[in-house]
């Protein structure tokens, strides 16, 4: 059925006795390219009878749907027109993996970053309102974004304002790795004790459809008058918000839905339905462990095991292996996540060390000042947050951790080129606003070895550090990470007398390549490693500098504001030539593919620098702008 | 009495009866310094009695607490050993006007930027925790800070976890410039109905305490039924996050205080102490105009009358007054603020076109993904949010405004050194978060002119633009702002042939002086006022660079990531030498104080320029770093 649906309105034509089998083909559909691709299975899996509904009550792209963080879009993307192209998902030139409004005009919105939607949908109404356009605006909103401020800064400014709009409270109980905070707590109260009264009335329960989380989270809430009590009273939280409440209702009944949804929908007023869904429904594999089966490299259908196992480790485990040995001696030393304590390869640390790893849910500006609050307490912070994720806590590392120079380590993962998921989440403006900030060390190893050393430097230090380092380790032969083993100083990978080539963290490995490719041809190029940026090595640079060969750098980093720029301004204010050329990506934003084709797109890989090189050693110097 | 109290022990040594009569000494206090020195007064007079209540049942620095934002310190400052100095408040090398652990071990952490102080509460806890230490860590939060997102991340975290922690929300119905959300709204209506059981029970009533915001709010809430039932059970908004509640206590009367608080100190779990308090109370001017005196510069007592009034108007002004007869003729036209109408200069819009001016509260991430959504919806969006306090949408500002490359307009007041407000309020960091922003098109006006032409182009753009400007404009003659009048091309604001000089802004000022100075001696320096920094005029700096004088460059901003370093990016990669020097705050935080003292402090006033380009001019080329 699937191939014949291009529109909303195809979907709004059919029979509701066709849907359930329309549900199955989408499931196997998605299981079958994210099998291939990699990609966000489980939360696709539990919205499959929730984005039907929404199509069959909604019209996008009049109606603005917007998913929240975008995990769960694939469903909508494969019934608003993009089914033929679904096999491209999150491949080169292929259809994102995220909201992507370039893309097709049914995504109103970009999303890739949590707890944004609310705001948007809000921005949507009030210009809906002002330019007297007639549209509906729903977000869709998981329990884990919930933990995100921005949710509460937008539904406190919609409840009082009185904005007509939906937000659909997708209530898988899980973030990304699992349960975290009050809220949710307080969501699994509500569903269960709802679920409870259904029961006694005789109403179909959802409890078959709740996850096993339910009873275990209601030994947190005592008194089981006042729970009793309050099935009476509706929803406090988001009324006291200034929503109208609906819920929970079981978010694979699509009849359930539909019924709600067409309700809703002649409402003027700010609405929140709290549906309850299964992350991985359908698919077994997924409902067992909706953890693993969030964001999955390429699996096999049948078994669920993952199609190839990187035998190298990540700089995240490394770092949290690392970390762990340091802990038995130094009682100083905790670990604070945003929601990624499995991405970031903390996960351990819950089983071994469950009462110094801290995960705030996806709240990185409260994990930020919560981390500078626990230095100022005496402990020594380690907070593990994606690069781009990061930045959602500039002003608290600028403001609350090095105004009052307090030794928080973070450990900046998945800084360069994301790969398949995208311009939102690439990391390439990290050292653009880390190098600014006053008392800041920054580092970024090329290889484990330069990793452990910096984290122990950072430790050692009574100031802030961050450790900036991609998903995962280069190849590097033991002769090369012999050579790698400076953290603090740069090293020299690569012999040369003609130029230099200064490259940051793990892309040293294009530069290694592009100096064979340079010896073909004559031109003795020498490779540094640099992994400490701030402070940069005078030790090693002045003396390069003072040589006078040709200077370039080589970064998987916006150009201004990076390394290339930071080493410039050392020039400038030394007085040395500015180097020749900066490797870097140019003043633009990034697409999802491949992290080869985005070297190359970039004129990053070690062909590209090579031959530009090459080029300019030959005096050729045009205009590289 | 006050000067005979050096510690909370001294103030716990004094008899009950006192404490009124020390009430109105320190409120004297506070109202002298700050009719003399500015700063923030309503919100101090509103915690006098809260304050002493804290410091007879806690005994910091062992007990931690916490004024968020900061701007209620005051009374606390006076009450631990900081009354000899209170005079110098917020003057150059005088005490800070805001909670400064480098002045006192009675701060426990920095404030200034809203919102923090409960995540840097759960942090404090946590440290005590892991390192078994024994101590209170209390939080004293405005309900206006409460619209901030970081405190619900906060308060989820801890009322999950059930951190032993006091967060006493100060309730005095207004934020900055008044009440904002839902939940404004919502301690409201809890103060208004409990208020109404205590007449009923003949207790005395916390409604005389009441501002008389609290009849006209009731009415966004339907169903008189509802909030009688609502009397009978706890507050549900606070105990869904799984903090106990108590209150609402009237919070001038300090024996209340003193016994909830000794009450709640032997609890062993997240509580929330909700008070009442008038912001201004004791003083009649600021009672009726609590925003008026939230903060205020120097000012009779007797009248309650401004010292001196500014003639000239601010560039918030000026924008808001441009922006309203644009918004005449182009009904895109909308504008976001965060909490600071009245800073801003948009307040006026309240009244004139009230549907078009969104006032979010506290909460610039909202805010801005808010204005993108807002801009996807056909608006032109205004974002009118002090420098600084963007800093808490960067990653907004990057993902949902710039990545879908939407014309939200961003209006940054409080560029450059923010005077007596110190370090957490310096506008030093705009511009090297700015300039890395694919697609960002960025100004820094000099005048009046070049503003409101900026504004009118950036709203003919397609794509975000961002307009950073001080809190004042300076003094400039009418030849002078006729050469101003270019937004988009730079304007050479003085002839010279010697060596070149581009400022960047209103600091424009000190390099028509130091052009004065440096004439005097016989050097030639032309003066450029460079208001759009990107993209860079090429077609003034061009033919500047082929010239091949001297360039230096002057700016209110860190040198690193600043304007000086994105034109010597511009030089490394056009082949042109770098700029000789580049006067920038060094890479260091800047304290409090009045601008001039700041402007010399950082070597940037016009006789320390004039006095540099000489020494370099004459050859002398040291080491400059």
């Amino acid at each position: 059925m699937l191939e014949r649906i291009h529109s909303p309105e195809d979907l709004k034509k059919m029979d509701p006795g066709q849907l359930e089998s329309l549900a199955g083909e989408i499931r196997s559909e998605i299981l079958q390219t994210v099998s291939r691709n990699g990609g966000h299975l489980a939360s696709n899996l539990g919205v499959v009878e929730l984005t039907i509904a929404l199509l069959r009550v909604f019209s996008p792209p009049e109606d603005k749907i917007l998913f929240d963080v975008g995990h769960q879009c694939y469903v909508y993307k494969l019934l608003t027109g993009r089914y033929d192209r679904f096999s491209t998902l999150r491949e080169w030139q292929g259809i994102s993996g995220f909201p992507q409004p370039q893309e097709s005009e049914y995504d109103p919105f970009t999303a890739g970053h949590a707890s944004t939607s609310i705001s948007a949908a809000v921005g949507l109404c009030r210009s809906r309102d002002l330019l007297h356009q007639d549209y509906h605006v729903i977000s869709v909103v998981g329990d884990g974004a919930l933990t995100g401020g921005m949710c509460y800064e937008a539904l406190n400014d919609a409840g009082s304002s009185k904005e007509p709009m939906i937000v659909i409270v997708n209530d898988n109980g899980m973030s990304i790795s699992g349960n975290t905070g009050a809220l949710s707590k307080y969501l699994t109260y509500m569903r269960v004790s709802k679920g409870w009264i259904n029961i006694k009335k005789g109403i179909s329960s959802v409890l078959e459809h709740i996850p096993l989380v339910g009873q275990p989270m209601l030994k947190a809430f005592t008194g089981a008058k006042d729970h009793i009590r309050n099935i009476f009273v509706h929803d406090k939280y988001f009324s006291a918000l200034g929503f109208r409440y609906f819920g929970p209702i079981d978010g694979h009944n699509e009849a359930a839905l539909e019924k709600t949804l067409t309700r809703v929908r002649t409402l003027r007023e700010p609405v929140v339905i709290h549906i309850i869904t299964q992350k991985g429904h359908g698919y077994q594999p997924a409902e067992n462990q909706p953890d693993v089966y969030h964001g999955i490299p390429p699996f096999y259908v049948e078994s669920g095991a993952v199609r190839r196992l990187s035998s190298k480790k990540s700089f995240g485990h490394e770092a949290a292996r690392h970390l762990l040995d340091k802990s038995e001696t130094d009682q100083r030393i905790a670990v604070v996540c945003a929601a990624m304590t499995d991405g970031t390869g903390f996960a351990d640390w819950k089983q071994r060390c469950p009462d110094r790893i801290f995960d705030v849910g996806i709240a990185e500006e409260h994990a930020v000042t919560m981390a500078a609050g626990m230095a100022k307490g005496g402990l020594r912070p380690v907070a593990a947050i994606y690069d781009t994720f990061l930045q959602r806590a500039y002003d608290q590392m600028l403001v609350d951790v090095c105004q009052q120079k307090l030794p928080v380590l973070f450990l900046m993962d998945r800084a360069g080129f994301s790969g398949p998921d995208g311009a939102t989440h690439h990391g390439l403006f990290g050292l653009s606003y880390l190098l600014p900030m006053p008392d800041m060390r920054v580092y970024c190893p090329a290889c484990a070895g330069q990793l452990t050393e910096a984290i122990d430097y950072a430790l050692r230090q009574d100031g802030p550090a961050a450790i900036r380092y991609p998903r995962s380790e280069p190849h590097w032969t033991e002769a090369d990470e012999a050579l790698l083993r400076d953290a603090e100083r740069w090293n020299v990978l690569r012999e040369g007398s003609d130029c230099a080539l200064l490259s940051v963290g793990t892309i040293a490995e294009e530069a290694v390549q592009a100096h064979g490719l340079l010896a073909g041809e004559g031109i003795s190029c020498r490779v540094y490693s640099c992994c400490r940026i701030k402070p940069l090595d005078t030790e090693t640079l002045e003396p390069l500098l003072k040589e006078g060969i040709p200077v370039f750098t080589l970064e998987e980093h916006q150009k201004t504001g990076g390394f290339g720029t930071y080493l410039t301004l050392y020039c400038q204010q030394h007085h040395f030539p500015a180097p020749v050329h900066l490797f870097a990506v140019e003043d633009r934003f990034v697409p999802h593919g491949d992290r080869r084709e985005l070297l190359s797109l970039c004129g990053l890989d070690a062909a590209a620098v090579a031959a530009s090189i090459r080029r300019l050693m030959n005096g050729k110097t045009e205009n590289h702008t």
